[in-house]
């Protein structure tokens, strides 16, 4: 019973305010500016032939923006399809989001960003990779959407952003793997961790809240807003912190095609998979957008725009499929109730994007890359491995990352049970008034159903 | 009768599968990396000083950024305003945007993009001038808007993407006229090219759907967001391919100055010419943004912000004028059904745009350009031709426009009237449900309405 | 009687046409292009050693896109949460910042950027300046949103706008503080110019319309699109005029940082103060953006990110504080009815950051500055002031803002009473129907309603 209790008044302020007060604390004692944010060691660094433009804000701040507007208007608005969850969806990504990338600057510093003063030193590129690591807790918040209290989400997002964090620093410092859209550290890891925490959340009488899980119109055109944010800006997430030059150039090109591919793929198949050959508006929203996952790891490389363009409409065939038949067998048979579909959209285009990655790396000549191998591949152009051996090198990089998905999603889903952090019961999942103050004219029409629904819940 | 078939499931798939896959080959064939997103190429290619800041990606991104907003977000938001035919607006302007420039980067490419290899070689300037060409597609959908089948609007933006190339090739490199922002190109031509498909696909009993040609409360906001991102980001879409350095600063300060005095104008306006005074939405969404449209070819001139004001407070008016007087006559008159105004909008201020063009190219002096003359006129400053020559040269380039977008249009027109395309009958325009799954709730209240209509159109 | 005339016909369209035309007139006589976006002079200008990234447009153009989204779209949405006055936010909002930005050209020009040959020269820098000039009216603007007619908002405009330029020539030039994110001569100024307004356009009977005065559901997701882009976007606000280099660089970094520290302390706020633990969506919109605000003066500064989270905090509990116990007291005791709590989002955060500034500035050593105090406190670099002496003229400035908020409001208010300039009766606030043309579905419902306050407004 007071499990279910989704009165917040004690818990949500505890919580934040606990986590901003660790948060203010740790900065405190270990961040730093870097020596391009701190006024007196830029002014004291040369190397920049006196040119301000050198600075890495003028070759990262558009690429950041445009992450920040996936981050927080992307993901917010995708999820605002639901017709009763729109304050929930927007406003929860928000809250979450804004607290995990500051613990994210934390945990990635502390785990592969530390000075030999042992402080974590600021710019740019790490405000990027906070917003990155705060993706993967957003599309695991995906496949709980509504389900959950939010200080179960800024439990899951404490454990997830740790988790991320060593995840990443296995994969890119000891690897040494290339995956710089986040096709495995992001994707693969946040799709994987949030289906394995949906199954250990899973509700056993969730169709008492189904009739709340749909659309209505204008819903779907919120939703909208961020899928076409998502889709115009993935080619600034992917390339956001490749190398400067030919690499951010050519990693946003392989995602533009990569993605409007994707697109033609995704109206195909929504039509030819309804027996009317009406398009789905859930295909559409979701997975037109496969094909930035699927170049987040080999887009910096020589995919060309040939192969980027196969890549997306793979990836979009794959995830509309995944909408149509794979997320009724998950709900059904392996109990894993996914509210976004993020296995369509992240899980298994994320594995592709691997794929891709390791079989794109295996094939790099240094015919094709030149100088440029250094750039891309530093261990194949140092001669440390062969580019098979790269190819080897991101396969297994894959594996870490399902494996710290399964395991972290397996164990954090626990933590999130227990009771004290609340949870709304089968019966008032997908529904704001439970967390929010809702204007009146739609209070009023469901207020009724809502007080029955309570009462059923103190009772279940 | 099979004409108006509304079933898309063989039709829709299969356009889209054949284009995708003539795609990919002809970009395996024919596209390749040019030497700044090319990783060998760029880092043999040592006139960029050493610093990877010089490569055209750091000067055009962001506003590449900006204009794929206005094609996604600013043309699709901008038509939602139709009550039941959000979906529509929205995702067939992401469905054919997607494809449109796959196709231009194509097209563009074998019509003045090809090098001595006979390949392509695609950068940053190649996704901008692809978005542009998708622009002129986006308009002329504009004029159609409700009225087509997905398939018919594939087949437009195939046809009239290679139109938009030759045009353009013509305009830019026979003629040598310049149209930075596309007054002419981009304007002009898919205006006019969308009324004349418009008028070849007249619908005699349009009047059966009228009542669902209007807008609801909140469709005009979504519009809205669509309308104030096209003005915003305008001074990107005119600035986007100028030359580095004043150029783009120059064009930029033109193209917001005269938005600025638009807006005023049209709000003078659409009051002026209410009889109660009331603002009307269809001139804020639409006539404001006519200042954009005419410095579309002159925003890269000295035309000071003094003059891009009163060209923009002309367009406003003009526009505001054509959506209260001309729109009626030429439905009622001239057959030709308008959904959004592109006439008011994109035709009567692209006119405008190329005069003003004309004009201020052919006062151009080298007192007042000095050596920035060779970028913007580099005829004049290479003593080809007189400032005057330059301005004829102008007036040429608009009158190629108009012949291309009447003729083109006409052909085309003729084209999509082919039945096996599809196409809703008079009862079904503007409506989302016979190409969408649309939420129940929308659903069950116009159930019946569109039963009957459709039975009426099968007996038709 | 007359003084409460809703008709626009004749007002609207004189004010807007004169104000263009005076416009006109003045740039035609004043602004010219400056030495970066002249072609001549651009040309023959060699300190750019030969580069063309060096033209101050690449420094600027992607932050002054953002605060172009924030005033537009940001200030426009964040105030269509009112259910029935979604076209007068979103389009008044367009009409005032199109004119302010004009108007705020030649105000800012004529103070404190006129040349030796009597002429304002301008380029990127000064649209970013005229922006921000606009944004404090719009911070005004909520104040006395939906109770005002737009010649009223035109009137306001033209006088604060100047009133702005004056005040921030004394701030920056004479009393020589630093503010480049305006704390103090954006929001303080704007924030306290609206209350006064407010205050002087006091509506004893607004009772009458406080049903018009909350949200419905889809409002408020429409306001928060407002919210989350001016949330995004802060970082670019405050950096936007900061020196090239670390110092837009660590603008960005303290901004970002704050406003995460922000939204938690907003949620946490919301929810502790509602008896059941409720969020509210007015907090959330508003509370969570003051750490943007609290930051405008300091972000420039050595902060760190560690203060910038304390500082944001901060702003958001005060704000929270302020929305939930201190507006009903300003409404109910002091008599300022602030439709949309300017107060408590730009009021007491600009003051706290104020004093933010002023602290930080007197705390200012060359041991943490090193060359980069040159850039950030010019004044101590030269010995002209100690650290102390710049933290006193901090806060002489936040003094000197707050005088020409009251008075200037004081005085602006009573022209804007002038009944010639229209205004709504007390039945009609928070209404679009009376000057626009509202789409019927929305006008049926509420026709009658309408028919009967104007019966009821003109007896009154």
């Amino acid at each position: 019973m007071t499990s279910h209790s989704t009165n917040m008044r004690i818990k949500l302020p505890t919580i934040c305010i606990i986590l901003e007060v660790i948060l203010i604390i740790l900065f405190g004692v270990f961040v730093r500016y870097d020596k391009e944010t701190d006024a007196k060691k830029w002014h004291a660094h040369h190397d920049h032939n006196g040119s301000e433009i050198e600075n890495d804000f003028y070759y990262r701040y558009p690429s950041f923006q445009d992450v920040h507007v996936m981050i927080f208007i992307g993901f917010g608005f995708l999820m605002t399809f639901l017709k009763r969850y729109g304050f929930g969806s927007v406003a929860f990504n928000f809250l979450i989001a804004s607290f995990a990338l500051q613990w994210a600057t934390l945990m990635q510093g502390f785990f592969h960003g530390m000075g030999s003063d042992g402080k974590i030193h600021i710019g740019i590129e790490s405000m990027i990779n906070a917003d990155f690591c705060t993706g993967a807790v957003l599309i695991s918040f995906g496949g709980i959407l509504g389900k959950t209290s939010p200080v179960q989400l800024l439990v899951m997002a404490v454990f997830e952003v740790t988790l991320f964090a060593i995840n990443e620093y296995i994969i890119l410092n000891i690897v040494e793997a290339k995956d710089a859209g986040g096709s495995m550290t992001i994707h693969t890891f946040g799709a994987y961790f949030g289906l394995v925490v949906s199954r250990i959340l899973y509700r056993p009488h969730l169709e008492k809240s189904r009739h709340r899980e749909g659309s209505v119109y204008h819903s779907d055109l919120f939703a909208m807003i961020g899928t076409i944010y998502l889709w115009m800006f993935w080619p600034s997430f992917n390339s956001a912190i490749t190398a400067h030059g030919d690499s951010q150039h050519r990693t946003v090109m392989n995602t533009y095609y990569s993605l409007a591919a994707c697109t033609l793929a995704t109206f195909a198949l929504s039509s030819l998979l309804s027996e009317e050959g009406k398009l789905d508006m859930v295909h559409i929203q979701n997975a037109s957008l496969a094909g930035g996952v699927a170049v987040g790891t080999a887009g910096e490389m020589m995919l060309t725009p040939f192969g980027s363009m196969i890549v997306g409409s793979l990836a979009g065939i794959i995830s509309t499929l995944g909408y149509k038949f794979l997320t009724p067998i998950l709900d059904s048979k392996l109990k894993i109730q996914d509210t976004c579909g993020i296995h369509n959209l992240h899980g298994m285009p994320g594995i592709l994007g691997a794929i891709v990655g390791a079989i794109t790396a295996s094939m790099a000549t240094h015919d094709i890359y030149g100088d440029g191998m250094a750039n891309v591949f530093p261990l194949v152009s140092d001669g440390v491995v062969t580019a098979s051996g790269q190819g080897v090198r991101q396969a297994i990089a894959l594996a870490v990352a399902l494996g710290f998905a399964l395991i972290g999603g397996c164990v954090v889903g626990f933590i999130m049970k227990i009771p004290i952090f609340g949870s709304p019961n089968d019966t008032l999942c997908f529904e704001d008034q439970i967390y929010w103050e809702v204007p009146e004219e739609h209070h009023a029409a469901h207020e009724e159903m809502i007080a029955v629904a309570t009462e059923e819940g103190t009772n279940a």
